[in-house]
């Protein structure tokens, strides 16, 4: 079996174990943020975990009003110029834990005096022993050379940490839900493989997010890239409107991701302006209705709280592009050119 | 003859002028800047203002240590869960003025207490009304949808500003060298007519920078996508490294923004492994001997102070994305389904 298909299809059990085992950790982190009260949030991550990070900035703000920035690596390591973190939580984002850049804000904020954190698969890893805490993965090894059930833990990890940050304590009985949503989500999946040959010869492809879902669909254009060599690019619904939709043309693959919520009517108003350029859309959703002559659906479980929606919208985009690897011929374990861990400085 | 041609020349005149007439209303602002202490800068802006943002994002910190961070206009909008923005300098940019989710930023953060500033084109526009301070771009009317001057202009009152909170006055020197630098890009700008056939089938491409050049490659990627509807991809040199690399095979062009700097060892091995999966290399650069084996190149003036260089390497990129369009029967223009002004919300 491939261990892409097998980690993909692991994510629930991750999950539960994040849920029933491992929560003790959280409420100590959480409660060293509420005594550090820090000014704002900066969060430095790479490749997938970056998508993971973007969905922090959306729900630290939403939850909490707390602004989180994505770091900005380089004037720490390359120019040498590190930004001054005193006062600010600042967050590392790795599977590996090897991340040599991310490492490195780590180090300069922690002399600093900021409130650091890892996020990591390995407690013994470079950065989860430079940050003054730590939050573990408990993924197992991820053996496919694509991020799945790392991405997904990150994200869980995220939620289960914000939500020990807000006043109400709903978020926080809403995370068990999560596990169940997923294998639903799962268990829909398993329809992609019918109809993934429409999209044998697309080279190109619009992925388009917004708000908590512009993670996804970053996270879904890089799959795509990574497993299939799409020349896939992720937006988010604004930005797009600003410019790139101007490559759309007849049969121009655009993929929205579209879970019921407050954005919901802006993906619907921009799925118009697509189907009046002849694009081709490919809609990852649970309220196919108001997509009305979409080319694809990849539906979603109806009753999704749209803050946890990336956890389980990500899932439908990873058989997706798996599928895409596999009729054209390309291992989905081992995409050319790739490794498990990248250092950048 | 063509607006977009026209306003790319008008470019190192736009510069001379607020070098020469409009410095004083930079001065004032630094000095509330100064008054109020900022914790950190938040930027809203979309499409190539957001490139702009990205600019800004690099000088705040390479210059003053300041973090700043994009906003996050949704939380504003469609969410209606404002970011506490309180202690913080926000800064909206448009060439409109017009951007009415940017308007929302500067007015949420207003009402909080933060220092807003709005950078424009026109004094008048919503946005400019609605933040205490204004900084006008007097690029004169841009009359092609594809924005050229007014970005440059954006880029300038940023490095104007950014100079004036330096601790030495040796930037704001550096700054009378930009239009003389620019005119200087330009002239050697006129050679990629002769070589622009070359990529006239290319339907995809990747377009590398990295730190203070990361706008320069996204502004350089929105150009050629807005003007010549090629599928193309600006990405950071680290994350490139984590994942989209593995696109590139036999002939797929990448165009490398590299010119001397910090950075340069970094882009400098990028552009090996590129040339390790025969990619097809386009480097911006005054360093060309270090980029041997290059299909072709784009070259700048060579005494160019890297914190300056997005405002002149951005040159050559207008150009070749100008040429793509004409050589493949665009009109520069007007292209196809884009507005001047883009309202989201």
């Amino acid at each position: 079996m491939l261990h892409l298909l097998r980690e993909i299809h692991e994510q629930p059990q991750v999950v539960d174990g994040l849920l029933s085992h491992y929560a003790a950790p959280v409420d100590e982190i959480a409660a060293a943020i509420e005594r550090y009260k820090p000014a704002f949030a900066c969060i430095a991550a790479r490749g997938t975990s970056d998508n993971a990070a973007r969905y922090a900035q959306y729900l630290f703000g939403y939850m909490t009003g707390l602004p989180a920035m994505l770091a900005l690596p380089s004037l720490h390591t390359l120019y040498e110029r590190p930004l001054n973190l005193a006062g600010a939580l600042v967050i590392g984002i790795s599977q590996s834990g090897q991340a040599e850049d991310v490492r490195r804000v780590l180090e300069d904020a922690r002399s600093q005096g900021a409130l650091t954190l890892a996020i990591t698969n390995y407690p013994d890893s470079p950065m989860a022993t430079t940050a003054q805490y730590h939050l573990e993965l408990h993924a197992g090894d991820e053996r496919s050379i694509a991020a799945t059930k790392t991405y997904t833990a990150q994200l869980f990890r995220i939620a289960q940490l914000v939500s020990a940050l807000a006043p109400s304590s709903a978020p926080r009985s809403a995370l068990k839900r999560v596990p169940d949503l997923m294998r639903d989500s799962l268990e829909r999946s398993v329809t992609i493989e019918g109809w993934a040959q429409r999209y044998r010869y697309a080279d190109r492809m619009a992925v388009i997010g917004r708000g908590f879902n512009y993670a996804t669909a970053a996270e879904v254009s890089l799959k795509v890239k990574e497993l299939a060599y799409i020349a896939s690019e992720g937006w988010s619904e604004a930005d797009f409107r600003h410019g790139p939709i101007a490559m759309v043309r007849g049969g121009y693959p655009v993929l929205l991701v579209a879970p019921d919520g407050d954005l919901l009517d802006n993906m619907q108003d921009l799925f118009e302006k697509v189907r009046q350029r002849d694009g081709e859309c490919l809609v990852i959703t649970n309220r196919q209705e108001i997509f009305e002559g979409a080319q694809q659906f990849m539906t979603l479980p109806g009753d999704l709280p749209e803050w946890l929606s990336p956890l389980v919208a990500i899932l439908p985009g990873q058989v997706f592009a798996m599928h895409q690897a596999l009729i054209r011929g390309y291992s989905p374990d081992a995409p050319i050119g790739l490794t498990k861990v990248t250092v950048t400085e």
